[in-house]
């Protein structure tokens, strides 16, 4: 019976290892995202596997955080965005799918009543999360930025 | 054997209701909104069934879209927050879905290090939604501000 | 081809007609709970459908509520305990689960450690709901106490 | 075909750990709360893996229990609380969430007449687990503490 | 568009016009098991829908219990035996189902060692339930009583 | 990046090194009972997993058997009874379970009727399995014998 | 609020019409199919719901089992045959299931070896249910016969 | 930390194994069926698991196969017979469900009016699989041969 | 006890009229589709309920159906395109999802090489079905055509 | 405990080494579909895993990437067109599913008009990808085209 190598890493093996670099060094994501040339959220985004990354800018990550040329290779690989991308049921996911379901009907019936039959782009999209001070408890506001999409016609 | 009347409408019911009337009278949500006294989207998310409201608002709401009283008793019922809220399923709110799944990590890993340990709250909420003109197609953009509660040690 | 008559109404449609009364009378689940003559929590329990209610019990809240009889009738019913008993995915359910979720290893080891092999029944069982006073804002304090009932090894 | 290392170790495999060296010393989780500093259902559910350890308080309970360096590591890094953080179909932790189950009802009712539209906390949260003696059989109490969250309006 | 009648009584609803017609005459199980003339158990699984009904005994259990000549009719139906016979989550069943699980692997290897390759009958089955009295606590003993059937080589 | 050792043997890993054993020294599970002091159907289920051995019933077994050290210490560790304890869907299982889907509701009731609201212990449970001759096919006969355990009222 | 009428009959409604006919008439399937002209088992396929029936076809089984009109138009509709054609959960309906989850492998693993890359279709499919007299109990003996088809390569 | 040895070879990797054999050796499966001593059908599905080998059986195959002495080991091993034993998604294997779920009902039906009240055993079971020639494209034949089981009545 | 009305007529209940009023015209889809003023494909999909209808467009097939008024008014709800748009289990829809479970991997393999990361539009996008003739059988060619959308990067 | 070798390379792995090979060497599919000697969306499917290889093939990629002989071998195996064959909620893919859920009915009430009672094969199919310009954004054509299967009567 032939025995086989162990599978290459992968995206998610990638991640582990920034994570663990990235706190082994005391750095901060603004920092990192520097290195990527890119937005604070989509160079998050994509060191967590979500998003492609150019042979550049793993290089670049992998200079910053001193990381193995496996992990630069595994960095460099289509992103994962399917259910494996995140764990639905931890707890601050889960608000967000909450708040989803909240006021999934509102948003639906607010963009018919201002745009029309369509959707909000999930890939023409932006993401923007920030600390707001409020005397009474900071607040995280997350915006969803996002193409509306009109259904065609034919 | 028995016979059961036909149940009571519940918020679901309603908020069919509130559609139909707000269609045949041509009505927009901010006028709604104007009437219950809060905001576009709380408002739209009371009447359509996720936000309770007081027998005033429901009656007000009536009166504006001519509804029966049956329907404005209703109004004033619980609201509904489970999966019956909405269609998961539906592509607008699947698309909402699609970006908690893709950006959920990237969400909880900014916030751990913003806040530290806890989530961002889905009741201590508010959401805006608004469209913004853009030349390559308009943008919704959907804002998700949430205090931010930090788990508690003891 | 024969015609079936409605189906008689059932405890979940006899909780239904329990809440209208009670909102229309103004009355709250202590009052009602002296008519039981059982604690705030079984009685609150036995009337959303949960605890059964003996004939006395049914015709006690029957004349404090103004019910007709088909809901006295239905209260007499037996319990329903299954997933109909609850909404699983609604906000304030979901966060007992996640209290379960989060938490559940952690009594499974402490109940290990003091008790043996075994559990905690839900059926020699009672809860305890207060309000505690907090000037951080008010707190609920929700006690699940069960009988330990240690594994039999025979 | 690269050949990947095995990954690292993460807060179940720490947990295993953890156990398996407190059965070896036959040491008590008072006497490792006590080493965290922390009460005995935070010190318990953190070593399980549900709650966040500082380096120092990792390093005390690696002391204490002679863990090895990289189990150590593992048991600074963020915490595990989704579905894999414990089995549901435990006949102990069922019967938690059979309460939930069977309760979430009436409990929902209850804060509702109490505290107006809202939910109970599972973030600023306590749990308080006890024996109870009792001549029929010694009993587990488990109290739920969370703070009551109502709805914001807007 | 056309108008259709209600749908005739299924076997399910037989068995709540049984039930309380039961209640409402104050008989047992094992008076109408007589009537039906066959064994306690097996009676009630036939009235609860689960077993086939002759017309005869559909009669004279309808003369027994003053039911109406639909129930009977609907008492001959072929048996319901899927999911819809029972909700598996109400606790008594689910004990039943737990017990599956956790001695599933047991019954399955004590089966193989003592008879060979095969299972033990669900169709060529009797079940008994009786009650056993014991000063701790008197006991439900129910008998699972499958003839076993090998698995046909060729 | 650091690499992690195989985890230890588990409960299950033990269940299959005993079955290996037991086959290469042609042993009978009563023999085995005998060794750990208990019942049959107990020490089965304990071997493979469900209930707890100390380590003298584990060293025992690790004696006769001829077991390696490893094996006896996860013969130690706490039982698994949750779903994993078992495959559901093998026929000989599956049709343990559709006993409960087809007899589910008569056991409900025939309970209810002989013992009042409550339900049948899975924990002070014990089981019994035999082989009764027939001419016509011998037959399993499975006894599920728990306590009767009344809900509390209070 | 407009008041809706109730649906009109659909497929499986018209089944239980000509099931309840059959059972009063005391016909056998094989004369019901001689009056659709078909094969018995294609004739019972079509009048439980799943095959479709031309007018002339429901219209002549009409006048053998005295229907209404209303079923005879629901006769024409198309068939159903996604997962409301049947309770996979029905014991026999389940061991139809078992014996696809035992023998899948198997039947794949002959139909590579005999006719290569491809599947056996259950559209250009014919059933035949027989009973084969046996003196240790009379079979069934239900064949599937489908063409094979191959994957096109292109 | 203990490091645990890899697990046994079990049933499916010892099908694996075969698989692997039989292509280098260019057999066919009616060879390894002589070998076994047993039907083509019954011989290919416990070579692929899902049937118990003798160890002579075994030994005979490991000959011809030229199989290693750890895989003629793991083929004497208890069956496979659960979910794992097949990809019911498979697009083979899916249309063996398909016809399950179209043509489940009209077994049903026809063989209630042949045999009465009971099941077709999945046990007392034969399978038969062959290749028909047709002009129009060879038809795969397969053959549930079954033996009638009537429900015991008590 | 109010009784309510019963729920007015939704979209789905809307294309039931539809189908039945064109089978008992004996029109085909080309003239209705030449009513509504857009494609054959757009204008089955939105009488089937997944697209939005004009007023005047509803109308316009009400005069060609013959519809009643409350028919007309359902045909102007907001379109349903979640899962209760299609049964996912008919044979026909089923094959299509068997499509993109097989194929799935290959189109974004080739989608990425060719436009980069991005998906193909299900909103921007048209649909085309036709029969194609073909002397060993004719045709079915479905043409999925979506604008391709290259993911945001901020 | 014997210690089992690790399992061979499966499809999936070959998959991915091929993936990798393909980018380090800087090909594009049409080149490997050369070697293969098909259509680029088959040899593309096929190299993934959903078609089966002839040694041939599978050398001539082997040549062409460089891979190893393990992988060659592995690419001989049978196709994995199960559930395993892709992500079903990555966006690209779940869009194609969505268009499915969308347009499934209108495919089906197309299909029937046109060809009658059948289905389209997605056996005898071939998949067509291409690129087409707009100056509008390029559009991803998708073309399904599978042979009509019609229902046997008989």
């Amino acid at each position: 019976m032939p025995v086989a190598p162990l599978p290459p890493l992968d995206r998610l093996d990638a991640a582990r290892a920034v994570l663990a670099a990235k706190k082994r060094l005391g750095l901060h994501w603004d920092k990192i995202a520097e290195t990527v040339g890119r937005s604070l959220e989509w160079s998050t985004s994509a060191l967590l596997g979500q998003q492609p990354l150019s042979r550049e800018q793993a290089e670049a990550v992998g200079s910053l955080l001193d990381l193995d040329d496996d992990v630069v290779d595994a960095l460099t690989l289509p992103p994962v965005r399917g259910e494996s991308a995140v764990d639905m049921t931890d707890p601050l996911v889960y608000r967000l799918k909450e708040m989803v379901q909240v006021y999934g009907a509102t948003i639906s019936e607010l963009a018919r009543e201002e745009f029309g039959d369509g959707i909000v782009s999930a890939i023409d999209f932006e993401l923007d999360f920030r600390r707001v001070e409020d005397p009474k408890g900071d607040r995280a506001v997350i915006t969803l930025n996002g193409k509306f999409l009109p259904y065609r016609v034919w």
